[in-house]
């Protein structure tokens, strides 16, 4: 169950964030991977999409004429269908390899396009990305020098920062000085950097920390979950997204069981609190979703005042809402005023 | 991708193992969720089929007309929908509660229809079931005084069993005195318990230490994954089920990284070896698959002799092949002479 006004709240508020300091949004998609609120995000102000999938980009582009794949495209299937919708849209992607540029290279020459590249940095995750300021120099010189990709500028992910306030302030200092250093290198060689992409929700609201940043591509902001809440990020109040569970058991001492597991929440711990459960219930908060089965959630209501009853509906904050809604093959939408709509998870299931 | 040969032959063995010992096969088709796969498994001598959702059900009941929904149906909604699949097939629902019996009645009464109640006991997973033979006597006196019910028999899960031979077959005996238990009460007040069901991969080959037990429902291993291969169930050549991914980044030193993340692996722990990793390089065995984004795996790459290419494709063996094989809308079938079919998840993606 997805509700509307606090979707809309969640996606104006970044919105007006970003205005404020001159940033452009470019969300991330993976969160929702449904057209509609792709849509929602564009008409608040939106300046483009972000994807990690060939078929999640085939999905938004028709939504949307200005697409950033946030992950490097390899393959050359995947190189493929990238270029042929580079044909009637803008399509950038980042990369952190040469063989990534060839690749993407040779299928927008087979299909006439140009794909737009930004070299991915790794600013401290160590997940992709490449390490140093003259290693960007160097694939920034294979792009400019290659046909079918045109170099757009730097990419960045600092997913390892979840640290609060005055320590984030400072990681997101040393990520600024990072892409400083690449962006002046390149101008001494002649390479400028007109788009520098990169943000996530736990420091979206800090993104003006990150002083060569033009646009920013928060994902989960729009719906929330424990992780944002427990992070420190929002409130129970800001999450848009829960999941409608039925107690189902009541025979074990102490314990419910509710009809969703591990195939309807994931098992992602929380991250800022790995042993806080597997979510929040909302109308007992007492209540610790203690272990995940496929189809099963054992929660603890040893700590309830009042307990659930079996055959009771209740209602979960996952830890991870991405995953989550990626199980799912739709959503309800409800409007404020009560109406609701089965939204599809359009992009859902794309294999690349 | 999975592998016809192997799936055939663990579909075989265990219904070899099964025909030897007089039990009956019961396969849980919550690993594959595909019609083709249950179909293969009651050709192989399965006498019906295992679900946990009313919409897996009505999915297999395209495919056999014996049913076992092995889950507490307790909401009207998904009573309703068990009690009309069971005018047209045997239904029956695995419950702990009255007010299943009571539910599943009132539904089964309004269209004309019967189902059969299995009562669920725990036999020590502290999930679901009932705690004590009384309470189990309780529940059948209950069920066979409500009319559209009908006594079937005993359920259990013996999902807390992970323990290595010796170990497993005490467990197994104390499972089987419980059972035993259950049943010689039941006889005094004169309840028969025709099915008596229990049974999980890990324990399936020892299945005849269950003394009471009719009919087993594993559902692992018909593919197997990391869990069964470092429990000690079977080898890594008994995995028939497979992730191929392509390697897309190679930029952070003794890293390699895999376009496959918790979207496609699910972020399940192996549960025999938390600290395993994500799964297993099938290429490169001395790669461990450390941290998984949505569509990232990182592979420490530090020990391999040689190391993968970007661009490269490996096969990756996942910690829970179920919640894998739910993630995608379809997998792709290998017979041994090469021929490749796609095969739809056709189960996947219901609510309830």
């Amino acid at each position: 169950m997805v509700r509307a006004e606090i979707v809309q709240c969640n996606v104006r508020r970044l919105a007006e964030y970003a205005r404020f300091h001159g940033l452009r949004i470019r969300p991330h998609t993976k969160t929702h991977k449904s057209r509609k609120l792709a849509r929602l995000q564009l008409e608040a102000g939106a300046t483009g999409l972000t994807v990690a999938k060939a078929g999640e980009a085939e999905q938004m582009a028709m939504e949307c004429e200005d697409l950033l794949v946030a992950y490097p495209a390899v393959d050359p299937a995947r190189c493929t269908r990238l270029a042929r919708l580079a044909r009637d849209c803008t399509v950038r992607v980042a990369v952190d390899s040469t063989t990534a540029v060839e690749n993407l290279s040779a299928a927008a020459i087979s299909v006439a396009s140009t794909i737009g590249l930004l070299v991915d940095i790794d600013v401290g995750m160590g997940r992709t990305g490449v390490a140093t300021p003259e290693d960007a120099l160097e694939l920034a010189r294979a792009i400019a020098s290659t046909k079918g990709v045109r170099l757009d500028g730097l990419f960045y992910y600092p997913g390892h920062i979840w640290a609060a306030a005055d320590q984030q302030g400072r990681a997101l200092a040393e990520v600024s000085a990072r892409l400083e250093e690449v962006i002046d290198l390149w101008r001494t060689h002649g390479f400028e950097s007109p788009i520098v992409s990169g943000g996530s929700t736990p420091t979206a609201f800090q993104s003006h920390l990150i002083k060569p940043g033009t646009e920013i591509r928060p994902g989960t902001y729009i719906f929330n979950d424990m992780n944002t809440v427990r992070g420190g990020f929002c409130t129970l109040d800001d999450c848009a997204a829960a999941v409608v569970c039925t107690v189902v058991s009541t025979a074990v001492k102490n314990q419910i069981v509710l009809d969703g597991g591990s195939k309807t929440f994931t098992s992602d711990r929380c991250i800022p609190a790995p042993e806080s459960g597997h979510g929040h219930l909302m109308e007992y908060s007492e209540a610790r979703l203690t272990q995940l089965s496929e189809e099963h959630c054992q929660v603890d209501v040893s700590l309830c005042a009042s307990r659930p009853k079996i055959g009771e509906r209740v209602t979960v904050i996952p830890n991870h809402i991405c995953p989550c809604v990626n199980l799912q093959d739709a959503f309800y939408w409800q409007e404020a005023k009560g109406d609701i709509e089965r939204v599809t998870v359009d992009a859902r299931g794309k294999l690349s």
